[in-house]
């Protein structure tokens, strides 16, 4: 058995694997990798299309974050969370810089930080219901799944109570009907009829993703923010921003709202905020928030709150971002990719409609444009899928794919010659997938 | 300013701290540690007698875990949790080897293994309800919030349902009124009749933290856990066996429950996992429950699931706790704590009662030996219990008390000088208070 073989067996034998059927499993050994790239066991370089769970936004192996984890390490590895220490005090200070809010609340990832969030609001605010939207992800915790609109909240259910769910600014498939000729926002003006039928003194918050990730990355119209930001001050009713995927450059931008000009009360995040490198997450709160709590018991806790070499990494990877112009870097091959995408949007019979926000973008892909049916079921697969993963694959791009969407989310710090290459296997896939379609569409007509 | 004054100020200023009202923080700065000790911005040495949040098992800073991190570092820092890595398959080789169980998931604390082990017994046994133990801790996210029975809970609820709480083994404060002569282990037989009232074939499993920590360090008769592991068995639940921190040697074996001869279904732990050098935890489960999930999904993920660098610290700080021989210090020095204890509840009237496992122990304190009344109320605080934390502060001696109870958890690698100093220490302060509590004892004569 080759060593690499062996590291495979030991995983499948020893552990288990995430939201897996295991005996399904045909997992890769990673050995290692340097930026957009990763290497595994059996020597092949692969392009990392998905910057792993769209969280390794500066690439794999960046020098100046590893010597400061190391730097770290060999300092103070461990403090609890009562202690103050270095590394927690500034990575406070620059988030408070970047969005614009007060203070930090640190935890692991980020359902722990959607969990912390929601308990802040319902403290701050004294009341109990919160409203979200059902294609949402906000983490696998009891409370931050009852919290998802996402199926996979369903073998938890019925969950925490006060969670109210809404609907989603999905303009491809407007829940309300519309078109953008007809549009109304009713994405926005339906909430109010919730908030009202709800009781608006019984609704903390309004959490929401900056820009919905796993769930069909759904770019909102650009008036979205304003008009729930609006709704929510009406009301006394706390906006909650998960920024968890769509943060830390990963737009071109600190946040993803701040593309639309409004500010939250309470923001959530983790994957970019480290790049993945040590676990982290946080809770970032307004200045009012942060005052109420100075009179206030703060009801949460978790051992590695503010963890030194976690803080520590976040801090180096906050200043690679800077450093090296990443947003700006974002913006501009952002436009390069939304236009290639349009491409393959008009020169792809199965690409239904394309969203692009940054290097945040995704295609979902249809049997048919005029009828709009998902190349797989909500919630499903299906062979032309499968044939689609299967070539990106068999051209070492690691990609993501879910129901009916390829995602497009590789670390921030691609080259556009990697972009391109990456985007040219898709292209020879979905070439594969309107072959496959052709015969069944013929015999539909 | 000092430097030191300026990091406790950007820590107040821009991070919010666990479990607390912030206007009364005073946090101290942390600057570095070795072994027991850590020390502080102000230049003074403190001796940990609470291993920081009873996880820092190790000590602080144990090179040959500092080497393995940075190690790991430098070759993959980061992986998706769909990946097969060394040091995953390494680590859940391990663990199987030492709990006798088979496969284990990895999050990143104890909380969320807990969540997970809880979606595994449901998943697994078709059943909804956890029977949980009023005086337990399982962690702060819904689901590990509501399953515990801490105070803690109180603002959170009414959480996720099918929750159901029994009593505990409490035989300082038997919840059933016996004592060592007249009892029957109702402790258990009161579970059966809860079972039978709640139907059996709505149970999915029992939660139990190995031993009962931040909620009293209470040690169960011999026979509790053959006893409940037969109950679990007569009925199909499962027993969930918390070991967060009882677990790797803080009570001189590998899991807690290892002292009384059973073997849990499913095993949850964190902390003493990796002394805290890195964020991990783990649900390891059984051979029969591993086999049901290669043909059934496991609905949990996390993006940090199975992390490099956390499981390759565990593996190293695992491998410390045998090449140190540290259980069997454990063993041998708890000993000597435990009749050092038991002098303390013999010399100083304040002490109502002391329990005490390896080097996880506990002092409950009382105003008055024959009535047992707290020094502090349930959930509350007291000047009397004030003046002892006051006394260990000032003799910077760091220790962990909660309403009238001190914990005694130093590091597992403490010496027994070091070990007999802080003992010391805590006479002292033990003194002051019985010398507090004089007048008041004379004024209710």
């Amino acid at each position: 058995m080759s060593d690499s073989s062996r590291v495979v067996q030991e995983n499948r034998d020893y552990t288990l694997f995430s939201w897996s059927v295991q005996n399904q499993l045909q997992p890769i050994h990673m050995t290692g990798g340097r930026g957009s790239h990763f290497f595994d066991g059996d020597g092949n370089t692969w392009l990392d299309f998905s910057a792993q769970l769209i969280n390794l936004n500066i690439g794999h192996q960046h020098p100046q974050v590893l010597e400061a984890i190391k730097r770290q390490v060999d300092q103070l590895c461990f403090a609890g969370p009562s202690f103050a220490t270095e590394p927690r005090g500034q990575l406070g200070r620059k988030l408070a810089e970047v969005t614009g809010l007060a203070k930090s609340f640190f935890t692991l990832g980020g359902a722990e930080a959607n969990e912390n969030a929601m308990k802040i609001a319902r403290l701050y605010t004294g009341r109990d219901k919160i409203i979200t939207r059902y294609r949402s992800y906000h983490g696998a915790t009891m409370g931050a799944m009852t919290a998802s609109g996402d199926p996979r909240r369903w073998p938890v259910e019925p969950g925490i109570p006060g969670i109210v769910r809404v609907f989603d600014p999905y303009c491809y498939r407007c829940p309300f009907g519309k078109t953008p000729d007809s549009c109304g926002r009713e994405c926005v003006t339906h909430i109010e009829e919730v908030i009202q039928m709800e009781g608006p003194h019984s609704i903390a918050a309004i959490m929401v993703e900056g820009i919905t990730g796993s769930n069909g990355l759904l770019v909102p119209p650009d008036d979205y923010y304003p008009r729930l930001r609006a709704l929510c001050d009406k009301y006394g009713i706390l906006l909650i921003d998960d920024e968890v995927m769509s943060g830390f450059g990963r737009t071109g931008t600190w946040l993803a709202t701040q593309h639309y000009g409004i500010k939250p009360d309470i923001v959530t995040c983790a994957k970019g905020l480290t790049s993945g490198y040590m676990p982290l997450g946080a809770v970032i709160v307004s200045e009012d928030i942060a005052q109420f709590f100075e009179s206030h018991m703060l009801f949460g806790g978790l051992t590695y709150s503010g963890h030194p070499v976690s803080c520590a990494a976040a801090v180096a990877n906050l200043a690679v971002y800077e450093q090296e112009n990443v947003f700006a870097h974002v913006l501009e091959l952002g436009e390069h990719l939304a236009a290639r995408l349009e491409a393959m949007r008009a020169r792809y019979a199965c690409v239904g409609d394309v969203r692009c926000k940054g290097l945040f973008s995704v295609l979902e892909l249809v049997r048919d444009k005029a009828s709009k049916e998902p190349l797989a079921p909500f919630n499903g697969s299906s062979p032309e899928m499968g044939l689609l993963a299967g070539h990106l694959k068999s051209r070492h791009l690691y990609a993501f794919s879910r129901f009916n969407m390829l995602w497009v989310c590789p670390p921030l710090v691609i080259t556009r010659e990697e972009l391109d290459h990456g985007l040219n296997v898709i292209e020879e896939a979905l070439a594969r997938v309107d072959q496959a379609l052709l015969p069944q569409t013929a015999a539909t007509l």
